[in-house]
């Protein structure tokens, strides 16, 4: 079964009369077509892919039927199904009163973990995010100020495929800050670089700590590698995926630095730079063959370290990123 | 009376017993915080800004008290009011199911009716950012390939400050695509090359298109210019806003180009790229004089010719983008 197929099968299995799924992400996986503009999926046995003008003058390529629509009202309004599948986490308040009142709504929960475990051609668009990844990791220099790093990183992407995300450049104090906007200042040590190129809508997302000038950045870079080899052994097939988040801060916990672990211990890489399984002590479920996971254990007081890396679970895990620890 | 007050002053107006807002732009115009990480500002005559972990270490100025709290969901308990003010088309299904049940709730759009006219402070970081972008655009090489060209449009753009969106560059056929992504094909004429800079969170955004290389391509860009001046010369303080989109549009319908015209009008620019006002034909109220608006109509059939220029309203509009036409 395709997963077309399969998801209109989780739908019946449900209940579910249909689905609207709408983030261009969940679009792409089931359809083929990445959508730029608003598009609507409307899925059930017979799906049509309702696509905006804005759409319209693209080569449009999908595994379901299209239309050009000005808008999704009439066929919104033409649903006579009660129990509808969407995106909760993504649906607004607004779409909900215009267009869906009276209805029950479950959630599509179920695309995203069917994302989670990724098939053969998506671990090799991801592998070759990686290799784009790495290549402009090991071209980093490290003079200059935090933009110029984070542009040079940047246009690096760019150049052979796609950037992820804004690189993050975040050196001295800055590196406390795990979501640091790079600023025009001089690059200090220690600096934490984040970065992830795209290729074929697939993501990569890895972090390195460099300049490690004190004797004190040194010993905490060993505690959070160790804290990330920790949570890596428990990204295997069958295990819990909380064990992951578990193993990281019981290390962090046993050198005191638990309280300054101000994110979860990881997340997946797939079609998002976050997507699901979410490696915190909230995650539910095992994990699965085939989900690829980024392990990223950091302390932050003061200055920053922070190491993340992306996992393949299988029967044990397996790395894919490579650049030295 | 200040933003804050303002906004204060029309709950208790509308008898919101408080308010909810989340969106980073709505934030940091209430406080002077710009939110990184997921943040909630609780307005009401004691307005307290509630900030996550990931932020908590960054230097933190804002107008109102701040908390650093785990999450929100003992302060959102906490609220005993009936009726809240939210931000209808950004809260989502899953929040509102695990905070906001039972609550009678209202929407804040006065929020965005109050960032659509600029102060002399924004108008003056609006008026940098065109600047950068005019000097970008000005700078802008149409030999190599489209990603070759938007890559050092970007460049240019956050080297002097930021890029508000990833700059399009769309030649050949691929200019009929409104939201084209540059691909690494040679640049055929004509080409529409779409820019904007950042500067201290206030954005630009403007359009040219370059190289009419057929009589038909010159011909269909006079029609663009005549359609825009038709607009903006619709954006003055008073007028009904949709009348730029009638204008435009009266003009594209004249050369039998309306059913080419794929988006609206135009919008507003300032802590985002598109903000209120939307200039489409549903459109309601009134230009207010210190609003910022876009003028872009265009055609998009075989290929594409768009034209994108800034105005601020006031008596008569005033073009705040020179680059020539």
């Amino acid at each position: 079964m395709n997963r077309l197929e399969r998801a209109i099968q989780h739908l019946h299995e449900n209940d579910m009369g249909c689905a609207l799924v709408s983030k261009p992400e969940n679009i792409y996986y089931l359809t083929g077509f990445f959508p730029h503009a608003s598009s609507l999926l409307i899925l059930d046995s017979e799906p049509v892919l309702l696509i905006t003008k804005m759409d319209s003058t693209r080569d449009i390529t999908s595994a379901v039927d299209y239309e050009v629509v000005k808008d999704f009202k009439d066929r919104l309004k033409a649903i006579k199904e009660k129990k509808i599948g969407v995106e909760k986490g993504r649906l607004t308040l607004s779409f909900w009163e215009k267009h869906l009142r009276g209805k029950e709504l479950l959630d599509l929960g179920f695309l995203e973990e069917m994302r989670a475990v990724k098939d053969r051609g998506e671990i090799k668009e991801i592998t070759k995010a990686v290799e784009v990844t790495e290549e402009c990791l090991g071209g980093v220099s490290l003079r200059g100020t935090e933009k110029d790093a984070a542009l040079t990183i940047e246009v690096c992407l760019r150049k052979a495929a796609d950037s992820a995300f804004e690189p993050i450049v975040a050196g001295g104090k800055n590196s406390a800050v795990p979501h640091h906007r790079p600023t025009d200042g001089e690059i200090a040590g220690p600096v934490i670089v984040d970065l992830g190129a795209r290729v074929n809508h697939y993501c990569a997302d890895m972090t390195r700590t460099f300049l490690l000038d004190t004797e004190e950045a040194v010993e905490r870079y060993r505690i959070v590698l160790e804290a990330q080899e920790a949570g890596i052994r428990q990204a295997r097939d069958g295990n819990e995926i909380r064990a992951v988040d578990r193993a990281v801060r019981e290390v962090l916990a046993e050198y005191g630095y638990l309280d300054d672990f101000l994110h979860s211990s990881g997340h997946g890489v797939g079609l998002e730079v976050h997507e699901a399984p979410t490696l915190n002590s909230e995650a539910e479920g095992s994990f699965k063959k085939g989900m690829v996971v980024s392990v990223e254990p950091g302390i932050y007081r003061d200055f920053g370290i922070r190491m993340e890396d992306m996992v393949l679970v299988g029967k044990r895990p397996k790395l894919l990123t490579s650049f030295k620890r």
